[in-house]
């Protein structure tokens, strides 16, 4: 079963055509990514912005099938996957909770695991690993 | 008691000094307002974005005591209070929790409800008022 | 020629990594976009918020380069080509100036030409098949 | 004179009220800050982010007076005082651009200079101390 993650679409989510601005579905995503390593007990602040190995991200990608409007209730379900010794990816399925649900976002953000001090990728933590590992 | 909302600091709402970017301080009561209002089955949606009677933010204030991590649990509670028939203030108080719990910030805003269609001040609808007048 | 739009990376930019945050990549996309179509003399209220035509984003993809740091000064070139009769894409490329000048990062969007009213795909309005078909 | 920024409000600034979110009135004038500190040929990045000395905002305030748009030109005029050896306040004047050019809001800002790594308030910086009583 893939983490998940809830939430509802608030105000400051949205823009004036009534909708979740486009760039905004990346931010949910990295809202459900904090909460997964969270849950995982992985130390969040240390990959992303304290430590000498972070996992920046090299790629992201949105296909946007439904929008989201404020006030709606979105599940984010996240599965990863290892894509060598230093990077992984995660998909994201956002989901407008209904009833019916309707998938309103597939989502796609690739890492590569960099030591700050060498500057060059370097093989993942092994918390880490075990963590995109387990799917 | 006031209506809580509790929440973790994420890294979006950071900033490259390492806390949270100030303006989003304000973003994250009305996070809370918008939850407190759900909670007590008034329609967000309609208040804030669609009809005719709108409660907009005429003032805002911030006094920043602590600063705020990613990472950081926070609770946000919420006192409301009857300024005139047409208007009605909100007190947060942002907590970071502990232990021990330090307050982080103080913020109030203020709002003035609106009719569009007429575009002058209106007395708040029933159910509002007795939202605001519950305290 | 592309159109160029030209920013400096502000601190409401950047997050606690101490460099932008991946989902405002996009952000600052549209605002080169939105930049764009206002020098080209086109509506940009309509198409984005306002109108029966609208054109909302259906797909975006971002390339990560390079970081870019509060204070930084990027370009943003946009090359526009039509996909089909009621859908377009944009590709952007986002550089760091020096000297030297480093790419940053490359982005896409694709576009995809919707009547509210009648909730299905339209064709461009002739004003924006001109724009796109600029280049 | 005071120093004046200008920008056009764009969809990313506005919220599905149609309208600036209320909080983003605090990031346009931090943006209006960072670039009459740029103006002046004083390091942006060392006092907010980078170095011991920094100016953190201790209080904000916001009188909100008329909506903005996307599309609307804003103008954002800074005038700065000295509060005491170790702080100041920024008062920051938005105006939508007309004709006629309307007051928007009117928002002001304190920062206490204070030292990283005594944790306790120091003196500003000379060449901050003489930007603000330039005024």
């Amino acid at each position: 079963m893939p983490y998940t993650y809830t939430r509802t679409i608030r105000l400051a989510d949205t823009d004036a055509a009534g909708i979740v601005f486009f760039a905004n579905y990346l931010g949910l995503c990295h809202e459900a990514y904090e909460a997964a390593l969270t849950a995982a007990g992985l130390p969040v602040q240390s990959f992303i912005t304290g430590g000498d190995v972070i996992v920046p991200i090299a790629k992201s990608s949105v296909d946007y099938l439904r929008p989201l409007q404020c006030g709606d209730r979105v599940s984010i379900a996240l599965t990863t996957s290892l894509l060598s010794e230093n990077s992984f990816a995660i998909d994201y399925v956002i989901t407008r909770l209904g009833p019916p649900d309707k998938v309103a976002a597939r989502v796609r953000t690739e890492h590569v695991c960099t030591s700050r001090s060498r500057r060059e990728r370097t093989a993942l933590p092994d918390a880490l690993a075990a963590w995109v590992q387990a799917g």
